[in-house]
């Protein structure tokens, strides 16, 4: 694990660093902030980003250092793929499929299963790294994320209900098998079997009697009303339906006017912070 | 002038919008964040940025939205230089001269002259756009910026102390004429007669008697400690010196581990904002 570079930032350190993957079979990058020593809770949550997105998109864009400084929160921010020169990427360079489209699952199909192991990259490597060596209390760690990194964070939660105390996500792709792009990245990755999708589908999760912590006493959702993925790709009703059936508390909040940018993420994400810092 | 988009952030507007240029001869981008209505107050801050920036590096990494919303404040970002496929830029494609690098100067020599005129863009063509169009009280006009654009907050508030009501600088260029960027820059913008730097050196501008508006009770400046460009270009200590000897208050804020990047911007922005929105 080798650092390639730091900032102060809000009184605490960002910090990016690379470290070679088991699970990717490359080297990885990711970013993590540390709030300053004195406010350190070992709180951290883990924030998932979505399609296109790098380590960094989340810790230049969102703003949330400010928070997570004052509320002594760790943020943990890895890729959202395997990355350089010998990975697979999509023949035509779709910004959907390949390369920054990892979808945080662990791909069975050529060309993809050599590298495209997201869920185990996170959940058995990034994760145990760090609370190993960067302070985190593995008794105290929140998931959440944006779009594609929403469904890997309600996915996660509902694998891993000993690992997350606390979920939310902005704007997630709840129900990828039902959807344009979850279809494409699932049949790529996966195969066309749609019962081994389940396993990445919030929804199907859900009906399948997957549940999250006991410790989540509800997921908080925020969605813009004007996002341009609303309708097509992400549908939070269907999600708010399998919870209702299966007596999920969940806070979903339609923001009018927002759309699916980091506009809308910078704007709510002080409170996702203060959600998670209040359970974990 | 076109709007190119706009994004819902903090309840106001983030645009971004596209003009024809006299000044420039090209077509110009600037942002503009807009507050929530029932909050406007008609004040603004102009925020000029600094190398390699265009108009999206501040709107998208400081943060500055938040506060911006909260106080009622209009952000006004123009471009740092002018752009285009006939643009002149730096033979060798250094980051420090031609595209994104025009110095808040109006050039004299070839090949600069007939583009890189951002001094008269912005005083005599953006400010006065935004006055008519984007509802800015030309009594209530502050400026700010970071580094290249903190040496064009200064330089364009003594330059025009019936414009701009209060002033203030993240780890600006000071001294231009002094340092490797500036004397690069201006040797290849205006030539060799040192003469001709004066009026865009802040420093010399005040030896020279410029003066700050009546209602500027002081100027802000915030410089990292560990700001990797202190010693080479930055050098706040010359400006202090000027000021002092003119009997010009400065609050010069040393800030200790903190660097050049956005995450030191980001980190005292709101304070930036909060000192014009008390002053306009």
């Amino acid at each position: 694990m080798k650092k390639l570079g730091d900032a102060r930032s809000f009184d605490g350190v960002q910090s990016v660093y690379e470290h070679d993957s088991d699970a990717c079979r490359c080297a990885m990058r990711f970013a993590v902030y540390a709030p300053p020593r004195e406010r350190a809770t070992g709180e951290a949550l883990l924030w998932l980003s979505g399609l296109t997105c790098t380590h960094e998109n989340f810790i230049m864009k969102a703003g949330a250092q400010r928070v997570a400084s004052e509320l002594g929160l760790t943020l943990l921010v890895p890729d959202t793929s395997p990355r350089g020169d010998n990975i697979p990427d999509a023949p035509d360079g779709a910004y959907d499929l390949g390369l920054g489209a990892g979808f945080y699952v662990d791909a069975t199909e050529e060309p993809w299963s050599r590298n495209y192991r997201m869920q185990t990259y996170i959940e058995k490597e990034f994760l145990p790294l760090a609370i190993d060596r960067l302070g985190v209390d593995p008794s105290r760690v929140g998931i959440s994320g944006h779009s594609m990194g929403g469904h890997g964070a309600l996915t996660m939660a509902l694998r891993n209900p000993d690992i997350f105390r606390s979920v939310s996500a902005l704007a997630p792709i709840v129900a990828p098998s039902e959807v344009p792009w979850g279809e494409k990245a699932f049949a790529a990755y996966l195969g066309s079997d749609r019962a081994h999708w389940r396993r990445y589908d919030a929804t199907a999760l859900v009906a399948d009697g997957a549940r999250f912590s006991p410790h989540v006493d509800a997921v908080l959702i925020d969605q813009g009303a004007a996002d341009e993925f609303l309708e097509s790709q992400l549908r939070p009703e269907r999600f708010a339906s399998a919870c209702e059936t299966a007596g999920i508390k969940m806070q979903l909040r339609l923001r009018p006017g927002y759309d699916h940018s980091y506009y809308f993420v910078a704007t709510f994400i002080s409170d996702h912070l203060r959600w998670h810092a209040s359970r974990l």
